[in-house]
């Protein structure tokens, strides 16, 4: 007959599902940036997708070393919410906007990948620090910050800032 | 022959298109704030679904505000981006976790639906001002609001405050 299994045992079984369904975003991200990079049509944008796309390479291999700190196994779980949130992506690209309203919708929707991805890591980093796994949380706090500073680069490439006109501002100019 | 349409114009139909994708969202979260309520097995944590249930009613008449005034439709948008965030809700609601656990796994997916909505109404509320709907803005302003404040009410109930535990330090304890 089965154990009974702990609380903590069972909020742990969810912890690792979660961080499974987090590994298949990155993943899915991995496979959309070039996507976005290519539909993007100004430089900064371009550059923006691509430098997040090494990032978020960096931040899939830093899952799988939490994995191998935790013994576990990163793959198992297919992240819905993800597949909805980069299917509105694939909207934009196929939809053929004139190159100035691409550009302020793909801003759009990779806005709402990274509030995704924000409020995720915030989650796990706290479930990550009740359960005690002080180096497993650090390194989710890591990805946490620099999933906030590519959601505030692309606020500044949308508005721009003291001295630059945003892509907001011109794509509206008639 | 069709009289090439001004940027403005165009970015105006966008914008539009973006509004009915968001009413398309609201609606589809009246729908399933019932059934979270439902599964939580806590006090605050259904209340605090049922107040953001009548909260979100009041949103949805609120585009609805926002429609009537650019004397446009509210339908013909599905947004997947929801679809696959309130997926992963279901999924929460069908798992049969022990108690303890449904409350963290809701709050967790309820707060990504929140900060996907914060994105969504934060980009919108721009795009309305380089349009300059003044009174869509303020609307939309009073929706962000909100979410905001919905999304702090969960971590706070997922956290506890002073005098309080949280769902999240309850649920990990053996």
């Amino acid at each position: 007959m089965a154990t009974r299994k702990s609380n903590h045992d069972q909020f742990y079984e969810m912890f690792v599902d979660e961080l499974r369904d987090l590994y298949s975003a990155e993943n899915q991200i991995v496979e959309a940036l070039p996507k976005m990079a290519q539909a993007s049509t100004t430089k900064d944008l371009k550059e923006a997708f691509r430098a997040h796309l090494s990032e978020t390479k960096n931040q899939v291999r830093r899952l799988e070393e939490i994995f191998s700190i935790l013994g576990e196994q990163p793959s198992g779980e297919v992240c819905k919410g993800m597949q909805g949130l980069i299917a509105e992506c694939e909207e934009v690209i196929n939809h053929r906007h004139p190159d100035f309203i691409v550009d302020a919708e793909l801003i759009n929707k990779a806005q709402r990948i990274e509030h995704y991805e924000i409020a995720a890591y915030g989650t796990l980093k706290t479930f990550a620090h009740h359960l005690n796994f002080d180096q497993v949380e650090d390194l989710l706090d890591t990805t946490l910050d620099e999933e906030s500073n590519a959601n505030e680069l692309l606020t500044s490439i949308a508005e721009g800032g003291w001295l630059t006109t945003g892509i907001n501002a011109q794509a509206v100019q008639a």
